[in-house]
């Protein structure tokens, strides 16, 4: 165990939800650490240098002691670890089963059903205009194929309406176990604010971004008290987890 | 902290491989428990019986002290959290991580690259002939959006070569990864045996499903040294993790 002075290196990128997750849960745990900006509209996550520190080319990187971890669902549980004070995982061990279907839940469904949603606006108008041999020449650059394939998709076939019509009903399907979850809170699992919360919140941060297709936080009340509690955190501020600004014309 | 007499009740199928991901992990920890057997052919995990227990409609689910645990990855933990005799995870906090990470990497990438290759064999001889009227019935049964779409592919549209190609080459990144972190084993989270290797042999017992795709774990030396030493374990030949058998007429 070590005190809140650890030499903790942040790699990140201020829109990416990844990153939000492990600032906020910084920031709760008032722990201070360096920040490097990766600017992924520059592909710096792709380059060799970057590559070294986190081989699935992605944000964010934690390095503590000089040793890289990645992933951050699992930053947030080894920095929790690591530095118990203001803890973030319920001791009892059902409650933590709970959380962690959450952080499973927000990797799995969640991250894919906004990252269909929002990415034909959000990179399409980088990644169209690119020429044929730009296109390949960026996708050699991407080591895991699963992300090789969704940048050739925006680039080359958006996805469709039938598969935005699907992560539309993950994101219903979503709010609907919140609010089941919510009725034993008054956090997600359970008494405890914890890092199932903090999973969340980069998430329903852009919720307004689809009200047009009828996904309205107004629907769930107890979503959106709960919504309503964690902005109100200070660490939330702190961590600057603001909606995406974009234009089609940007 | 208990005694390895506590009840626990598994709801699983022998061929479900986050069924065997539990089941290695209970006779590893050589934990006895009664055992439900849910027949995923006639749907039984659809029933409104069994979505009380777990409302993703999946298996498997543990039953302990009457609260039942979702998500094999998570269930696992919850196992050696309660129960700590003969730890399945390492103590020192980075090798937790990178325990991890792969448990990660197996619910995210090595579960779906599996599922596309195998499905169309597997499922199609029992999906494809469904009439448009039994297709909607069990459509509507399926409570997570994405295996609903994974049965309507299955029905209607099978996984394309484009998709398996896709799948390919998820399974050899994995064999890749497994290769290069094996160089600091024996085992994939280091010194110690623990549930990254669990999490992965359901998966690699099926690798020589796809030698005809190039995929043939004799390339892989450190990997194959692994799964020797692993297959050797007599937890392993307790949990029956043999091979799927299967043909187009069954």
């Amino acid at each position: 165990m070590e005190s809140a002075n650890s030499n903790l290196v942040l790699y990140h990128a201020w829109l990416s939800s990844a990153s939000r997750r492990v600032r906020f849960t910084l920031e709760e745990k008032t722990l201070s650490y360096q920040s490097i900006i990766v600017d992924l509209l520059k592909f710096e996550q792709h380059s060799p240098e970057y590559l070294l520190l986190n081989s699935n080319g992605v944000v964010p990187t934690l390095i503590h002691r000089g040793y890289s971890i990645i992933e951050s669902t699992v930053i947030c549980e080894y920095l929790d670890a690591t530095f118990p004070e203001l803890p973030l995982r319920p001791v009892e061990q059902r409650a933590l089963a709970r959380m962690r279907v959450w952080s499973k839940w927000v990797d799995e469904v969640v991250l894919r059903a906004f990252q269909v949603a929002n990415w034909n606006r959000m990179m399409g108008p980088t990644a169209a205009p690119w020429s044929d041999e730009e296109v390949a020449q960026r996708l050699k650059l991407i080591p895991m194929p699963d992300r090789r394939e969704d940048w050739r998709r925006v680039a080359r076939e958006p996805f469709t309406e039938s598969e935005i019509d699907h992560a539309i009903s993950n994101i219903s399907r979503t709010l609907d176990r919140m609010e089941a979850d919510l009725a034993n809170g008054p956090w997600l699992a359970g008494d405890a604010f914890s890092l199932a919360d903090i999973h969340l919140s980069p998430y329903i941060v852009r919720i307004g971004e689809h009200a047009e297709r009828g996904i309205l936080l107004a629907n769930y009340p107890l979503c959106e008290a709960w919504w309503n509690r964690l902005k109100a955190r200070p660490a939330f501020v702190r961590s600057k987890i603001e909606p995406v600004k974009f234009s089609a014309s940007s």
